[in-house]
């Protein structure tokens, strides 16, 4: 099973809708390029990598209801819109405007189904690239550790197969380590206010059979002083060109810890979030504000098994909810990439990419 | 309003019921010493303060019950093993224990009944004491800065009259700013997985008239690198004798990020959570690990009003779930206590305790 794919219409694009997880597991069908809007800034889906194919697959939507230039734009901006930090979502639209403009209009809708589909492949490869790479570096330190009874592994929010269109990213070598007969254990960020690594990487991990403990966001770094943590994985939504990394809020605090416990501090990405515009993470990167309905209410399932919403602070409460913070590359043990691993730096990265 | 008093039969015990809050303002009567014990384990009270007063109390409803001697160590037994970590309590059973055992058996209740009000009287002085110093570090801090619009101060947990008799630790310096005329606006943490930072400090913080905003726990450390936060300030469940400090959980990810930072972090505590007997909080003091359900499942209004618990992860979920960490004493700014203000050292300590 993908997060995304297309309908068996032929034109429809189905997903799994992600805010009923891990309650239910409900498909979501998008029809057009305004409910593909809806699914990523309401988060139906979310992931950098997911949230980039889905914009590709919005922009076919948009080529089919009306294929003209101006609509081209319109549909471009918005869903450029929808989200502010995963910079994979600007480079699959720039991507899908590329190969669309100079197409006749007649073609566009066919282009545009087809480069959103290989859009969704490459990212299944790049996720399974970024998987073996990953499983050597653990296999390494799994080693240089005496091949431990249980090797335990931290990580924040959820980068696995539902952030990408499948095997993820800090999950693909978690997977793939796991299958390969590696004793991995790992130990899942709650990941408040949406509570991705609860309800999205607890259910994904259970699924694959790969055994895991739930923790709330502040108990990490007690694990770390304690030797209770082997390295960690997690993902990011924008990396720099200088090795920032912009992850979910809270993934700063856990390389705090990593850096003061000498516990290796890994980040996987593919590189299409690699912003290469992009220096000083702190200083340049705009930091999405959300709503605080998502910090004073929660969903969950009540005694009777229904799904409801309930208020935990006190009414109308002041409340900031920022989405994402930047981890500086110095707390960056190194970047795990489909093209191999690298230093958190300019000269790693240039070094990385530039390798044919 | 107190958190404990004397009920107006003269040997019952009122508290607030904290689990009920922010949602209702209940008060719950101790009738005897057993009821004691479950308002401390089941965290009706909570604050190591208050779970020292509230201690000292149950040892004289026990006194009521049976003043033996075999049921003056069975209570302290019993009270003792309700919570591991706070070392007030060890200090007010231990404290109560020394005036009941050289006593007549005739005299224990009515000596009980006597120290336990001191040792709450006490602990009003004492956070007023806290307030006054922590306010000349608050006004210090406001000066250098010269006089900010807003000063800025993050806080973990709730370490306000709640935690205490009244006036609080952390908090009181807060309140004594407040009424001074700085500009103090608060950012508080959540505090998964209790929420005692939503739920409670959030309540205190707006009875009292201080601007604050929620933030979940993840969020502090991206303030701080945007300049944020001006200082921290933090209760502690135990002091060591080198000035680490064992406070609820996530505190040490807090104190690394001031660190990292720049932003001054102080911790706020009354002389009886100095445990003289630990050097190194790390290695040398258990921490307490407490029920899945506080992670698996969250207390909050639903849409009718009625308080109800919801499941917020996926069924039998596994869990970690620890009540505390200890913040090593070199990312400790300066302690704030009923005596003074001193270094978070050994040399600190003794100086300030050893002072007339």
């Amino acid at each position: 099973m993908r997060t995304i794919w297309l309908a068996q219409d032929g034109h429809s694009v189905e997903i799994i809708d992600q805010t009923a997880l891990p309650h239910e597991l409900v498909v979501a069908k998008l029809e057009n390029s305004k409910q593909a809007e809806i699914a990523i800034k309401d988060m139906l889906v979310r992931g950098a990598p997911l949230i980039g194919a889905t914009a590709a697959f919005g922009m076919a939507l948009a080529m089919r209801e009306d294929c003209s230039d101006e609509n081209l734009y319109q549909a471009y901006d918005m869903l450029y819109k929808t989200r502010p930090t995963a910079v994979n979502l600007r480079w699959a639209l720039d991507d899908m405007l590329e190969k669309l403009k100079p197409a006749n209009f007649d073609d566009r809708v066919e282009i545009a189904y087809k480069r959103a589909q290989e859009i969704a492949d490459e990212d299944v490869k790049i996720c399974h690239d970024i998987g073996n790479n990953g499983l050597e570096v653990i296999r390494k330190i799994y080693n240089e550790k005496n091949k431990p009874e249980v090797f335990n592994i931290l990580t924040h929010c959820n980068a696995g197969w539902l952030a990408t269109v499948d095997w993820g990213t800090a999950l693909a070598p978690i997977y793939q380590a796991h299958d390969a007969g590696i004793p991995v254990h790992v130990y899942v960020d709650e990941t408040r206010p949406r509570n991705q690594g609860a309800s999205l990487t607890a259910w994904e991990l259970k699924q694959h059979g790969v055994p895991f403990d739930l923790i709330v966001d502040n108990v990490g770094g007690h694990l770390m002083q304690h030797g209770m943590i082997d390295m960690c994985i997690v993902g990011t939504d924008r990396t720099t060109s200088k090795g920032d990394v912009c992850n979910k809020i809270g993934t700063y605090l856990k390389a705090l810890a990593a850096f003061d416990n000498d516990v290796p501090f890994y980040v996987a990405l593919p590189s299409p979030t690699i912003d290469w515009s992009v220096g000083d993470g702190i200083k340049e990167i705009p930091i999405e504000e959300r709503s605080p309905k998502e910090v004073t209410h929660m969903k969950g399932q009540n005694q009777k098994g229904d799904v409801e919403e309930v208020l935990i602070t006190i009414k109308d409460c002041n409340v900031k909810n920022y989405g994402f913070d930047v981890t500086p590359a110095r707390l960056v043990t190194g970047l795990i990439t489909e093209k191999g691993v690298c230093e958190a730096s300019k000269k790693g990265l240039i070094d990385l990419f530039s390798k044919k």
